[in-house]
């Protein structure tokens, strides 16, 4: 996490001078000493575990955080927010029949309609372009279309990731033009690895799944070889309805020029697949811990640092961006932000917004 | 596929005379060049997929290769043998709950017990060897065992993979003594992977589960933190009872010494996870298309050739040792014997049995 801890310790601005580039080094030193940082990555992960926003762990996280952060010596508050639409997974399965018959293992993409033994014909839409569904005409009405993607490797990296999750919203997009029964969207990853795609498009409004890609890629040879497949799905979800979430806002008040705020976050949120520990876990633990050193160093920064621990970041940024809104009469006071995520190690590139 | 189809042609011991040895080139030549061997497998792998001996799949792979010699012009019958104990996986399910909550991936381990809704403290019992159990004492009685496996990476290779299924076995002996209520193995893949360990013990004597082994490390960092888990599982298995598999064999009588055999042999059984292409869908299509292309290029051989697909591989090499005793009065007459198994590529060891 070196590399990590350094770059988020010089967003805190307060480099540049002499007695400032001193307490840098020290905080530093600090984090990459004997800190609980990874007892704490380890209870938000093995004892938290998933937290999507709106789950009961995420409650948890967000007590625990703020906790933390008094524990600290950080004074720290829970600021809710209203989140606009629930979407949890209950219980997915899907069976390919017809020709030939296997049980693929699938998930629901986030905000995917639910559907009880939906059964229709499985049909090859290859990467679901345009021209796909062209090609398709009507026979894609009320059928599943499998939507083919490529392999997603480490060298492909962010800009295939991306580029997925803006493929699969327009191919999304075009099956509900087509009017079909749903989506199947191939596993870019291979080995069984299922992973929730974000939310781009339409909530809702089809049932939407995830294939391993060696089952996808079994169903579209099967197709591409004239064999005649179905798929029946069932697809239970809790959803629809607005609910509460909430951010966590340590501070520590700025010594000499206490209206200049510098914060700092990270989303505290995860998916519910894994227990999130690059996503964001990692993240979340360093700010508390550079709140926690700032504190037990007796370091006194001249501005305001807030130290943001996001929710509802996995269904759109929802969480920040009610922060924008809630602390709008004081967003010119806003003198640098900066949200650090996805994983650990080295910073390895921005993304710049107003 | 290069080495393997050269080692496998090598075994059928016709090399060493000049025609022979041109036999032997052409033979290689021809498979190397443009056969179906790929489409066999393809047809083995996603057509027929997945083919646990018992199963539906499995008797439509026997009849499929019997009609797969026979196109080739190679005479074949199907030989049937009685296994002992009918093994399948229908549905397994578990959830870790008490001081935290978690719903793991598993299945059962083969020859598992079924169970019901089996709720018992989950316990660390470390590798599970002796001194595991010892220091476990009466705890374990009613408990779930969870077993620790160590990683199992492509360096450590197959000595580990025998190993982990021989101290699997050791650990479940050792459960089942001191009365506890089922074993939870930890997968020894990372990234999500389950598998099926072979029988190497008692059959049906308690519950046993493969855990993936992101959530067993989990399990087990939270047991080793003092945490109080339980573990809920539900095993649906298909067992009992003694059931008809066979064996393919397909021949080529032997031009000038019929009545010597030279047998080259591999499984077309696997487990159900998968698809068994590399276990062992390559090499039994191998011996489809070696048969097909000694007919093919109108080779004589001297010896008579036994192309052999097995059943009951998984569960023991039943079919193989089924075929020893269908055939005892003419083993003396066996010049010969190979049996090809795990994947294509060059040929990496051999086992030798009598």
């Amino acid at each position: 996490m070196r590399f990590h801890v350094f770059g988020a310790i010089c967003a805190l601005g307060i480099a540049g001078q002499a007695s400032a580039a001193e307490d840098v080094d020290a905080l530093v030193g600090a984090m990459l000493g004997d800190t609980p940082i990874i007892g704490d990555l380890q209870i938000l992960t093995d004892q938290i575990g998933g937290r999507v926003t709106g789950s009961p762990s995420s409650k948890a996280a967000v007590d625990w955080a703020r906790a933390r952060f008094e524990q600290a010596g950080v004074s720290a508050k829970i600021e809710p927010f209203e989140m606009p639409s629930q979407w949890q997974e209950l219980a997915v399965s899907a069976t390919v029949s017809g020709d030939h018959t296997f049980t693929p293992r699938v998930i629901a993409k986030p905000f995917s309609a639910g559907a009880d033994q939906l059964s229709a014909p499985l049909l090859d839409a290859g990467p679901g372009t345009k021209d796909d569904f062209a090609r398709l005409g009507d026979a894609a009405r009320n059928a599943w279309v499998l939507i083919e993607s490529p392999l997603l490797t480490d060298e492909i990296g962010l800009n295939g990731l991306f580029a997925e999750y803006s493929d699969a919203a327009h191919s999304e997009a075009l099956a509900f033009a087509a009017g079909a029964a749903g989506v199947v969207f191939m596993s870019s990853r291979p080995n069984n690895l299922l992973y929730r795609l974000p939310l781009l498009s339409g909530k809702g409004r089809l049932p939407l799944l995830l294939m391993e890609r060696e089952s996808a890629t079994r169903a579209q040879r099967l197709l591409r070889d004239g064999k005649s497949l179905s798929l029946t799905a069932s697809i239970e979800v809790d959803s629809g309805y607005a609910y509460q979430s909430a951010n966590v806002i340590g501070e520590i008040r700025g010594s000499s020029r206490p209206d200049e705020i510098v914060l700092i976050g990270a989303h505290l949120d995860s998916h519910d697949l894994g227990t999130g520990a690059l996503d964001n876990g990692a993240n979340a633990s360093m700010m508390i811990d550079i709140a926690r050193q700032i504190t037990r160093l007796g370091l006194k920064p001249a501005r305001t640092i807030r130290f943001a621990l996001w929710n509802g970041e996995e269904q759109g940024l929802v969480g920040s961006w009610r922060y924008t809104q809630q602390h709008q009469d004081e967003l010119d006071n806003h003198v640098m932000a900066a949200s650090f995520d996805i994983g650990t190690g080295r910073i390895l590139g921005f993304f710049t917004g107003g």
